[in-house]
């Protein structure tokens, strides 16, 4: 009989943390008991809990630990963090740490130290006194690549008890069901919150589908009134939107009566010519080619975006990153400073973006595909509310709903 | 080698008639030869051909012929149409003619006449001079029902070469990459069209998603302004309409913010309760308890709505019919006059309605769920434009349209 | 300030209950403190908790009791429950007690009393020693019908901590990226753990896809043997069963081929007719006119079915319950015995007989359309296994696992 | 007003163009005279039609053209086809000329030569005597691209009148209630006829669902016995399906039971890492690292694949091309040679693919989600015969028509 002891602290019924480490313990064909317990009396204590764990073999002991380690339980050891060098670019030593995203701290020279830039199932490296969280992809050869699960400790957010207006409002459950137009107005609340209250910084995330359906204004008008502070997306989005604002088509179909209309499969190709032509979106807002739209509004007020290429995209324009780790890298980059991200109908980047948000990063995903949702939290963004909506009503909704939370204001702005 | 010789006449080519009757004799691996070909030389005149069919077998033939009598082509006889009595309630004769949903003629007494109101997969029954399209359901023993394909015409309907503003603009295509203001403001355009030009009927088909989608004020709007001719649903529309009138939830959840409401599954079951003691939804109306909504609009305005009953029900209201086949008889007798129907989120009564539907009037159907769209097409309703949106955000979309053709004049009328 | 003192026993923590009723005080705007609390040192022993709730307004801790009364929290009283008369048929007494569709305990002549045939949103009435659940449409006028919530337990299902090799292997989450093939292997070991070591009733809830897709062979391969103890379904999956025996086609379409057939719209009618003639399924299959199927090997293994009538339907067969109300009560009143159910591609008796279930009862959804698993546990049946597939796939791959795992004795049986 | 004389040729009826000219020019709003018709009597015989087109405008009568020439009218002159020289890169000159899907032949030197690789909004370019189809990505300055319409001839596929087993059985119409197995045989039996009559070659097109849903054994076994010449996938279905191999797991979770492993994400990374120090996956499957799977297939079988790299990618792979436009042009290059293409559970691959390809080529596309086949047929790949189904159900079937179909024979070759 292995055995080893762990402890738990902070809002650990409230945040079903007990539960899911008595239900890991048992699943793992491991045993409990309890030793200690104090439960806050009231909801603003921390709760404590000093719990025994048993197993047959050091094997499964292990595996319990691994397991609930990522829960947020700590083995009260006192040791630093053990690390082991990496023998070559994006090779990773046997016993690595793979990151949660939950606020992550690591113990070094005796001090613990919160690790940067976290993100899901990446690992983490020490450069003198830091940690920082890397993807394998930019592991590099000699890198000091964390193994082991001392010196480390994983703080899970506490599930709020107080009522939260944005994420108190739905549950993970993906529902067509819902009145989107009250999702609407929690979502435009919350945006508010975010950029006037506190001064954050707000990401979408769109596909192509925004042209088509009609919304791309919607998007434009939310950048020109500062309502977003990145865009990711791929070639395609921004070859629409330029199309539609040159010629009034999308991939030749008539944006305004949903028409296709004749030869007008050419203004796809001129539009990508015509662009390179410019030498870059910005240069074509520049000579004047470019009036309006949300490629336009994000030059014209400074707004940062990364196009990152597929293998669907034509041309490409010069503003698109064709090797898809250099965008990935630079969307990880980018991100780091998002406070609220919003995903609309584009299954690649958001599920590519959710990999690489924190756990506290609010997150909201419109999309009229629930299995696109579903997708996602599959992939472990648990965090994410999901609309099933088609964008083409639901943004003009959001807009509405954020003209009249702003009074009109916006626009004098 | 059995031989006949078939005629078709009209806008052949046009309708996509010509093609379908040459790919139906080699499918049924007939052969066929072209004796006499006349095509209009404008688009107003009316093509025709004269075709010898061969086949191997008298079966073969037959086959081809009842085929091809489908699409419109006549066998050039004389003969009156031939009928044998029904030996028992809903036994039909061996032999029966199973009717399209195209326009057909009936040859009575060397007369043609018209087949009243006619749908699909139904039989045709003779009452002295008239000629009646009734379902099995509602075949007496006795009726004289039509056998064999003499003296009988269908005529297809011709693909209007003419620009259809309404179903011109969209193929049978279900696509959620639509943009849905474009289809709301052509929606809204029929709409008008049919009901201040023409002074034709509207009916709405709906399901209780109306309700939980926030969408219902957009249809009792539309009631109220006499856009809606009839209304058919089920007992779960009526329900959670008034649930939301009288206590502000649909099934518990506040329509205003989607929360659940605690206690809130009760107003469910009071509602029932409520329309129970007060006798009927009108007599609720009348007593000043109902105030608002589609079925307050409805009462008020007079429009006729029918609510049929279904396993789910709880209750039901006094309205709703409980014996499903006295449902679909009065749905079938007050279908008769409609020029267009609106379907809205719901499979059974979409699938239940559109089998009731000839070929010519027109029929739009809204649900999220692309998969339900295609059903109904599957089941014979080609004729549909289906758009696959979020009611909660689309319906407000289609009144706003709606509102902004009719210059505000509805509100004062 | 308002107070008032509750108390929860048993798997409060593992069932996630203590949780929930925090979580419900501080939504409901109410206040608490942990009077007491014993937690259970092993997995075996129940845990206790004592708990103050204060609130604002008598309403407030009103609706915060209600709420924590659903969860299981007893307020540790001695009084028995307490009813009113119901004032007419179907219509309730003001503040009567909701059922959930968890086992529920009454105390009658101060005894406590098993709550008879529990099921969601129901009332409970008195009937001497007795307390029975029923729908709103089942009350008539003199019911005591209970109101208040004194006297009245709720007992939630366990979490269960033992590994459920059949519940245990899936959240609730509804996924189209799941392995069915190992789906349908831990389906078919419950079903034989069910059917073999425990001797209980299994359930097929079934629409008429299960024909169109071609599965309906592998539905009546587990009629045949002995898999199923009840079928509920409607019109058209009988009727596309016994004309796909009859004439190989489902509404016309050669189920072989996957190819519409000439003149087969025409065998779904005469499917009608011929059992029409024959007065009954049954009278079919004794009359030799039926001979394979799912419904012929109902009638042969002496299987109960109910065919719950809706607007959709044709004829409808003499075995086709056309009152919905009839059918409803019929379906509750065989629900009874069930220990599983599968519901197959029939969001609308899905639904309907979700409402009836109990919470302990394993519930098996499969469908294609992920929207229909979602509404039904959006519908409260939270219990349900969720599985998206095509059923024309998937039930071959069900039964190929049952005749594995009972290595084809079944076929001798 | 502006006359222009065409003429049409061939099966024009049949493959439904005399219909889509006739459509076209009226809903260009120009209008047509009928000059000669001959129509085949027999349907091995062409028919012939010279039509007269007038417009208002000159402009209009250009756009009626474009359009009619795309339906493969030809304007009977004698011309030579023009082309501009590219001012730079990927800059096209106005008027160019866009390509559909179908065979082309353009006048070169008063010779009539057949376009080289053919694909959908592209343009060509004339070396020499050559006549090349290229995406704008590879248009290089200088490059004498074709303008305006003169010396070109486009020439749709007939609607084949025999029936083709394969193509025939389904019309595009996108539907759940389709019988699976029955299109499994088919799909089987069209392979076979592909592979072993015609010694054609097949493409298969996947997502890494393959591997999450417990269908990639099957691609490995159609892999094995020679039913695949080509591989186009991304990174995830790499990693997943090694991972599997190596440690039994997809992104962590067990593919035999479908449960989670405890520090299975790990094994997500490793395998990344593992194939990174081997080098590629050859050198893996070399070193007897890989012993089994998709992949090891495809290097024992010596079967091209092609990794395109995305911005959802971990490691990635060596094998994978990170730059996009890179992995597109190298895919465009090798799918020349397709005759049959098979999409799996992949929208991005699908529709990059889709565009690639001329119209000839028989393609398949299978996905649980409806939209994801609409969007490929949206982009215009109307000859995609659909298939809605989840692939852990549907390829196991597949398999085992091959493998009926071909009597066990492939085994022992």
């Amino acid at each position: 009989m292995e055995i080893a002891e762990i402890e738990l602290k902070g809002h650990i019924i409230d945040s079903d943390i007990l539960n899911k480490v008595f239900d890991t313990i048992i699943d793992l064909n491991g045993d409990f008991d309890v030793k200690e317990f104090k439960i806050g009396k009231h909801k603003k204590d921390p709760s404590y809990a000093r719990i025994l764990i048993m197993a047959e073999t050091k094997e499964v002991l292990e595996d319990i630990l691994t397991a609930v380690h990522d829960l947020g339980a700590v083995v009260p050891e006192i040791y630093d963090a053990v690390w082991e060098e990496a023998i070559g670019d994006k090779i990773v030593p046997g016993g690595f740490y793979t990151t949660t995203n939950h606020p992550t701290f690591v113990r070094i020279n005796k001090q613990w130290v919160a690790v940067e830039n976290i993100g899901m199932d990446c690992l983490i490296i020490i450069e003198g006194d830091r940690a920082i969280c890397k993807p394998i992809d930019e592991i590099k050869r000699g890198d000091r690549v964390l193994v082991g699960r001392t010196g480390i400790k994983v703080v899970p957010p506490p599930r709020p008890r107080e009522k939260n207006p944005f994420f108190g409002f739905m549950t993970n459950q993906v529902s067509s069901e819902r009145p989107n137009l009250s999702s609407a107005k929690k979502i435009a609340q919350e945006i508010i919150k975010i950029k006037k209250d506190k001064g954050g910084k707000i990401t979408i995330v769109g596909g192509p589908a925004i042209v088509h359906t009609g919304a791309s204004d919607s998007l434009a008008w939310m950048i020109e009134n500062g309502f977003v502070d990145l865009l990711l997306a791929g070639n395609a989005l921004a070859v629409h939107d330029i199309e539609k604002n040159l010629y009034g088509t999308s991939l030749g179909m008539d944006i305004a009566t949903g028409e296709p209309t004749i030869g007008g499969n050419k203004n796809h190709i001129y539009t990508i010519s015509e662009i390179i032509k410019a030498g870059s979106i910005k240069n074509a807002v520049e000579k004047g080619i470019l009036k309006k739209g949300i490629f336009y509004e994000c030059i014209v007020k400074d707004i940062p975006f990364i196009l990152a290429g597929s293998i669907r995209d034509d041309g490409p324009l010069p503003d698109t990153i064709t090797d898809t780790m250099v965008a990935k890298k630079m969307m990880r980059e980018k991100l780091k400073y998002s406070d609220m991200v919003i995903m609309i109908s584009t299954m690649l980047h958001s599920i590519a973006v959710g990999n690489m948000l924190p756990s506290f990063v609010e997150t909201v995903i419109i999309d009229i595909n629930p299995l696109a949702i579903t997708k996602l939290v599959d992939r472990g963004s648990a965090q994410a509310v999901g609309i099933v909506a088609d964008i083409g009503s639901f943004l003009p909704l959001l807009v509405s709903e954020l003209k009249e939370l702003t009074d009109g204001r916006v626009r004098e702005g």
